[in-house]
């Protein structure tokens, strides 16, 4: 649930999102692109939530700047995002952040 | 829902929590807390989503470090934080980020 992550500094991509009334296909495009991103260079980890009126927050992170711009021009994760606008998003969010401090709690 | 942001640079507050079993609470305080950052000097807006499992990311944007630390300081928030720690959450993540790019697209 946690994303297990380095000492910063390292990139967030924090992608928020609301769903459209077209789900056909997405969960497993959502899996297949996690699944993608993780075996991509410099992946680190994610950590995703979705609400029960479809608004939905999913939080990448990744080593470098260049390797993020490397899995946005990946061919399968291109053709996905296509059909992300054109079907299953209303509308969404980008946004590329550098994390420089990190702070973790569990319960003892 | 989306947060309506000026261009970067701004920074993130990225907040990622799995809830415990006790809620009694807890929606109250996340209110009034988001009402309260809501007014605190350098608040930029915020988005959050949690899912049924009681995961949730809530990402802050604020215009400066020196805001975000006074925030953290705040007496009243102070409060929440420790019941947060006491009760309403299991464990969580707080990462704090300098948003460098922003990206917006909505459903024609």
């Amino acid at each position: 649930m946690f994303a297990n992550l380095p000492e910063p500094p390292y990139y967030a991509v924090i992608f928020s999102s609301q769903h459209s009334a077209e789900h056909d296909g997405y969960e497993a495009m959502a899996e297949r692109m996690m699944a993608l991103a993780s075996a991509s260079a410099g992946f680190l980890g994610a950590e995703s939530a979705r609400d029960a009126e479809g608004f939905g927050i999913t939080v990448c992170y990744w080593r470098s700047l260049e390797e993020i711009a490397a899995w946005k021009r990946d061919a399968e994760h291109r053709v996905a995002q296509r059909m992300g606008r054109e079907k299953w998003y209303a509308g969404f969010r980008l946004r590329v952040a550098r994390v420089e401090r990190g702070e973790a709690w569990e319960k003892a």
